[in-house]
């Protein structure tokens, strides 16, 4: 039977007591609205972990005063039925006054690795990332906890801070599930009307078409930006944010393909915001 | 016999062995050249708990540019013989290199708390000293961690950080060591000179008086800030940095005498800046 957790002191309770039993703790933060991509983390949890626990938590501090916060789409029941059936342990499911009270102050930055990518037109994103994932890993207590390649950036931040901090979790990063088409799985795929769920493959396409050019030969990035951009702009609804090719470890710039290469996009298709990436 | 780890993952490892023979973990972090201040805080953690890790990092990201860093005094020999006879279990002494490697980028901030009192001279002071705390929270996993009054704004700001970010270790704060005459014990008393060294005790006679005002019903802190200056400013050598008079768990300014106030000052004497304080 699925347990559900709503109080941070419960769930490091929960957490102690696994540990003393010599096992060890698989963990999947998610916001909730769960997909197929969602439940693939949990799979590889469950394949590399003795209990899994997944967090639901629509994390306020992530979200900045003009993005969708209020509106992002929730449907508890829902989730906990589709984890129940995955064999999911545990669902820590607190409140945001529980993890968040009126005098908090504390907040982790990653300098060097936020101010690129969604970082620069989402502010504080990654600040809000960060933290929540710093709090749920001393609440949850986990040996390891798996994030998907989607949220690249999130990634590389999470996998850094976890290190710099001398947190004990292992960060396992898995594929980014697919619909037919190709569009990446994210709970904000939702937003997209009948026609512009339509025109969204392009961005899987786009990508494709530039790890092409690569294996083919092109180093330079602006020509293989340039041609993904006329991609995406054949689509009527696409609003572009970015598309950038940087160093996968770094998140730095770089001119001329070297090494491990991530090629990350952000568009707008009408109210959704869209991201997507592949590393080369 | 005392045991000196250098590596975290090391003493992470120690850590985890401890919890699951089922005892506690008692820490006290340091900067070393250990004093009779210290060794209290040692001899607290030892009624408290079954097995004292003391930590001794000099920690380079607290410290300004301008700061004391490279003359910062140490003895390691001398610390781990008084920690030795102290019965204490582990000392865990780092390298800079172990603690922050070259790609380093997470640090923790408490806006809230870190803009008053010392944080305004020592700008990314408390940052450099939240984000410490919190690697060695990670490293030793302690139950409970033991830090001085004499350090006010110190110990509310990783009593802040340990509940927002959901840390499982209660933190004690011991009260201030003293030498006969007043002067608070501290590492950097050693940069005062003979003269300077007759002149320091007027900063506890300060906080003495200040309480003693409102003791006797004196209610504006204009008034006694104004009477522990003349006081200080006696001194030939004394060069104020500031004279607070704040909320002691919010640290906000107050104009009135209302609850529980902390009376905090950083007063430099030629090379040694000394900070003390009460709480009333």
């Amino acid at each position: 039977m699925i347990k559900v957790i709503r109080s941070p002191r419960a769930m490091q309770k929960i957490a102690d007591a696994i540990h003393r039993n010599g096992k060890t703790i698989g963990f999947v933060p998610s916001m909730g609205y769960l997909h197929e991509g969602h439940l693939d983390l949990v799979r590889i949890s469950e394949k590399k972990s003795d209990v899994v626990v997944v967090s639901i938590f629509v994390n306020p501090i992530q979200f900045g005063p003009k993005e969708d916060l209020s509106r992002y789409p929730r449907h508890f029941q829902r989730d906990k039925q589709l984890l129940a059936k995955e064999g999911v342990d545990y669902i820590f499911f607190p409140t945001a006054r529980s993890m968040y009270n009126k005098n908090y102050t504390t907040y982790i930055e990653l300098p060097d690795l936020s101010n690129v990518l969604c970082g620069k037109s989402r502010l504080g994103h990654f600040k809000g990332v960060a933290t929540v994932v710093a709090k749920l890993f001393n609440i949850v207590k986990p040996d390891i906890s798996v994030f998907g390649q989607k949220d690249a950036q999130q990634a590389v931040v999470l996998k850094r801070m976890t290190e710099d901090l001398n947190f004990p979790t292992k960060i396992i990063v898995a594929p980014t599930t697919r619909e037919k088409d190709g569009l990446a799985m994210s709970s904000r795929n939702i937003y997209l009307t009948p026609e512009q769920r339509k025109q969204v493959p392009i961005l899987y396409h786009a990508l494709q078409h530039a790890k092409k050019m690569i294996e083919d030969g092109e180093k330079k990035c602006h020509e293989i930006i340039a041609l993904m951009k006329e991609l995406i702009s054949s689509m009527p609804d696409a609003d572009i944010d970015y598309i950038e090719i940087i160093d996968a470890n770094t998140l730095q710039p770089i001119k001329e393909i070297k090494g491990k290469v991530l090629i990350a996009l952000a568009v707008k298709f009408g109210k959704a915001r869209l991201i997507d990436n592949i590393v080369v």
